[in-house]
């Protein structure tokens, strides 16, 4: 039988919306995988044909069971792989090609995640499936699910805990268990999800695959990744941009990142850790908002389902407890959100309504007088309602629900929605207040830390970019040799790409040193040049400030003969002016076989590595995204200018780590390294020059 | 009527056990405040008297009021006062005098919080009181609960949505509402609170008093606390002292960090803001646990009941998912817990019981074969049981209680506990399964992230000194003059108290120093020396490196015309020896009226301010104590010996440290600040010197 080729999208359908599925290694006891798929399969109401495959056939779960693929009366587009051993998987997967199935959910173990056979087992499967045209969601994955047409493809008894509810969100996870835990989590806050796709070895559907997919889908509001390694980043940068694009807001939280969580995760999935730092970088670049841990996860939900902008003004903060304004007003201020600045005429009203031992300049606090009075906050919500400084508003309301109108508050608060286009959080400790202010609308939280820490993140997720940088075009250089370059070989690369370095000569004789030092006068450095001393102060290799002829003479002959002592036999040394900068800043570039090319830009000179003082980007970027990250570093404040030193001009800095990123990104992967450090920097109309370079050429 | 003076602890005894409870300004009307606290005494099951006063007399809430005090018949020993208006308060606190009450718990607002007159009415209040031989607690108290008695002397109602319930902790707040909130949320998790206390504004009976009433009770575990300002930090010092040696866990919510959140608080309670860092070290000087917000104060606690010590060894992770694995290692590194490291024999004995599949080198990766193999949770229990190395243990559980189970985890994990002396944390997400874990004794909670931060805090809780740090006994020094002193003198005053200072001559002539040059040879420095000039760079009366007789003329020359210039008679300088040192580093200290001796440490030179890289410390405490803070310098890396530096000697620094501490204690005020910048850092067997100073003398 010939088996047609995969289609187009016919995967995708087959995946969300199959017309039949049929279970491969159906059970009837709900105890096993196969019994506990068919009772999901039943009771998350899918309407489509389910065909239970066992060979002892009779019925299972209410359907008819068939003793294999070929007795199914209709042809399923999606298969369910439940049976163990990889033989049998494969045996499944030519079935499934034959009854001209698109897509097969495996949950069968012992591929890649456990062990070198599991790996090659897996490989095979793989290249199987993609002869026969068929696509794999698995192996080793918990499976799938679709609100929308009531599909629960997946053996979690989770989703049989928490009824199936439509609704906004698709969670995309690495982890079986994350993907039901992050489910749970929303379904007790009362979030209706429309996708949990657990994505398991990812051998043939990917993260990346199947975020591309929700992105087509314009009732999804958010997407919650788990991700423990990111394998193919170009298509995840790809797909995230179109959710981005889409108006979707991406979460994820990436594990692994601890020597001992990559220690943990290699057991776990064998997935490649990567450089925490640069999924950081490269997570951020592509509009993906990473955050620590799950509660950061769907505490944000609520937040994002929302749809509104923060981050065009500033948060009020509303109390009935003067105390709760104080360690809001903390918070805020810990957390970078900034409180809103209301204007006179809000002030005005607010002084008209809170009594005299209240605050009305934000924080607010109305006193506990809302316990006497409670339609006080209808008139305050109203006030700040009007004022165009707030973006959003958190009510800090700690009471009993014994003493305070709590009903009246949440609809209040729902007519403040109505009226206003701010974010709006609602804190109160007491579970039977959390209870009445559900139907407020508001996100409602328990603590003002997760509610402040809520908003902060969506700021984060909603500055995120969602269309790529503007890429600068250079042409490659050629290389000659492999390893380290010598400096003035490195120096000579850095230049033919247009940033400017320190103005120095090659020198092979004495002669040639003194007419070097003689174009300059003044003071100048001798440094020994060859690629077998990358790393030159360590040889003694450098002469700093040599102030006459003698001096750069001495200096050349000391350092020719110091590397002719350790095997150089035909030593160099280059005499470079010496610039004192006002400071100094490195600029360091690799190519990093996953990501591509990745830039670290700090504070330079002798204490680079141990002050740590460093951001990461990820390429492409422009140098706006450079200039932004740079205010991240601690010695931001220094070069902003100090005792009465003037700011320094960072813009060619930028320029420098744009041109390098470029540079390693065109070479793709032929030049593994580069190091400009220091880079002198200057003040605005002053030079920013590269003063020593060291390039690593691929061998 | 002649009164009693007052008598040691009777106010004590009358607050938490009165034989009889006056309330003054009661109501018939349970909306009012004099109706709800009737109410709460009633709920709360109090078995003592209670006497209603109220002009109308009458019945209320099922006792019997009286017009006025003098009616009642037994000699109450605890008033409630309730009534309004700063007269009709001090009417009833003579009343209460009158009848030998001995505590007044004063909920009427109107004092020190609203202005100057409230303030003025508080101070007469309080005299008032003290020569009737009264204590209060108020005014403008929401009150105080003692479950022993069943004493709800408080108008919340907070206390009728939650039982009442004694348990070994209690609750002291300088907010009304905070107390509530916090007794609320313990309540929610089944917490037993013995003791609510809102202590106003503190006019007489304050936070310190009440912790140290409290410190005095073995029943108690835990106390927390609620400030927004620390008046008398020596009397919350000696408290802190005593609980901490009666093996109480303090933990503190200290509001007003931000400068908004002092803003707020002014407002609130008209606390006085003190320097956040200030407040950071004295409280974790004398014992107390600061936590940044609720959630942190809250979620320790059934930790901290568990009464064993986390420190001795390390966490133990175990869950049935991988994910979960790697994500609680992630987290452990981030929030400093270390992982066990387990014993081959522990090791071994997991790997008989864990699939293959699984990981046993901690975290513990059971896999979810717990699903189906539920007595393998009893078996790794009583493996990880037996090693030394595990102080901890956080079960991860993530699933749903239809495919877990989860009540005979529960029976697993009691009898873990009862074998096992390790702390017990238990995560999962969902909220039946957290019922089901309830009856286990462990900590539960719904996230990963909030367990292990309450772990984190709980380590550094127990870690906190529980005596005082060894004091030093230095000479006062005569000091003359006021407001700075001059260099010499600055550095005079150091050298008396024992710290090497740069060897250096105050010269009032060419000549002087001419041979002062002489004494030494070499390089010199020569400073511009007077009190008028106490930031001597701004003005150019610094010349650096002065290597021969004739350039230490020009430089004496040059400086002390300039400062003749600027108005000098008599100007002299220091010739000092320049030394040239292998990093610079800075003591500065101050006298604050409140918390006395504040040190500051960290790195010096020209950027002091801008690296902001500094730590502080609240006298007294001991070399030891300063070389553990500079462990937290970011600095602390470079002085550890980078780029085959040598390892710098930090013992000499932290001398000075203590040294200049203990002065400005010594002092008590009379010598305002200390700035000792740069201090020269050496390798060890080389010098540690202060090579500059500044001391201030108050005028």
């Amino acid at each position: 039988m010939s088996v047609p080729a995969s289609q187009g999208s016919d995967w995708k359908t087959a995946l969300h919306a199959p017309r039949a599925v049929a279970v491969i290694g159906a059970s009837s006891n709900p105890q096993k995988i196969g019994g506990r798929t068919l009772a999901n399969l039943r009771e998350g109401g899918f309407e489509g044909q389910v065909y239970p495959v066992n060979p002892a056939g009779g019925e299972m779960a209410g359907w008819q069971a068939y003793p294999s693929l070929t007795d199914v009366p209709v042809p399923p587009d999606m298969a369910i792989i439940a049976v163990p051993g990889a033989e049998a998987v494969e045996a499944a997967i030519r079935d499934c090609a034959a009854a001209s199935v698109k897509t097969c959910v495996v949950f069968s173990a012992g591929f890649r995640e456990s062990g070198e056979q599991g790996h090659a087992h897996e490989a095979r499967l793989v290249r199987e499936a993609r002869s026969l045209g068929l696509r794999i969601l698995g192996p080793n994955s918990q499976g799938s699910l679709c609100a929308r047409s009531g599909l629960v493809a997946s053996f979690a008894t989770t989703f049989q805990e928490y009824a199936i509810e439509d609704g906004p969100v698709a969670i995309i996870s690495q982890s079986g268990a994350m993907s039901s835990v992050i489910y749970g989590l929303l379904r007790e806050k009362g979030i209706g999800v429309r996708y949990v796709h657990a994505t398991g070895n990812e051998s043939d559907i990917s993260s990346a695959d199947l975020l591309d997919v929700v992105a087509d889908d314009p009732d999804i509001s958010a997407v919650l990744l788990y991700l423990e390694s990111i394998s193919d980043p170009e298509k995840l940068a790809a797909a995230a941009r179109k959710a981005r694009a889409a108006g979707q807001l991406i979460l994820c939280v990436k594990a692994g990142a601890s020597a001992s969580g990559q220690k943990a995760a290699q057991s776990h999935t064998g997935a490649l850790a990567s450089d925490d730092k640069v999924v950081d970088a490269f997570l951020s670049r592509v509009g993906i908002c990473r955050v620590d841990n799950l509660r950061g996860l769907v505490d944000i939900v609520p937040l994002a389902l929302q749809r509104r902008e923060a981050g065009v003004g500033g948060l009020v903060l509303v109390s009935n407890s003067g105390a709760a304004c104080v360690l809001g007003a903390d918070l805020c201020e810990r957390l970078n959100v900034p409180l809103a600045r209301l204007s006179e005429a809000t002030k005005q009203t607010l002084d008209r309504i809170v009594p005299p031992n209240g605050n009305t300049d934000n924080p607010i606090d109305v006193t506990p007088a809302l316990l006497t009075d409670p339609t006080m906050l209808e008139r305050i919500l109203g006030s700040v309602a009007a004022d165009p400084a707030v973006d959003s508003i958190l009510l800090n309301l700690p009471g009993s629900v014994r003493g305070y109108d709590f009903p009246r508050f949440s609809r209040d608060i729902e007519r403040f929605r109505a009226q206003s286009g701010a974010l709006t959080l609602v804190v109160t400790p007491t579970s039977g207040a959390r209870v009445e202010m559900a139907s407020s609308g508001a996100a409602v939280f328990e603590h003002d830390s997760d509610a402040l820490q809520a908003l902060s993140v969506l700021r984060r997720a909603q500055r995120l970019p969602s269309s790529p940088a503007q890429q600068v075009e250079l042409e490659a250089p050629k290389l000659s040799g492999s390893g380290f370059l010598d400096e003035a070989e490195s120096l000579k690369i850095l230049e033919r790409i247009g940033i400017p370095t320190v103005a120095h000569r090659l020198c092979s004789s004495v002669e040639e040193a003194r007419s070097a030092w003689e174009i300059w006068g003044g003071a100048v450095v001798v440094k020994g040049c060859s690629s077998r001393f990358p790393h030159k102060s360590e040889y003694g290799l450098v002469e700093l400030g040599c102030r006459d002829a003698g001096a750069v003479s001495a200096a050349f002959e000391r350092i020719t003969a110091q590397m002719k002592a350790h095997g150089e036999h035909d030593p160099r040394a280059i005499v470079a002016t010496f610039s004192r900068m006002r400071a100094e800043a490195f600029v360091g570039a690799r190519w990093d076989d996953a990501f591509g090319a990745v830039v670290v830009v700090g504070e330079g000179g002798k204490y680079t590595e141990a002050r740590q003082d460093v951001v990461t980007l990820s390429w492409p970027f422009g140098q706006d995204e450079v200039l932004n990250a740079l205010k991240g570093l601690r010695v931001a404040s220094i070069w902003a200018g100090v005792r009465g030193e003037p700011a320094l001009d960072l813009a060619p800095l930028a320029e420098i780590a744009v041109r390098i990123g470029s540079l390693v990104d065109r070479m793709q992967g032929a030049i593994v390294s580069i190091d400009a450090n220091p880079v002198g920097l200057g003040a605005p109309g002053e030079a920013c020059i590269v003063l020593d370079a060291l390039v690593e050429v691929a061998g």
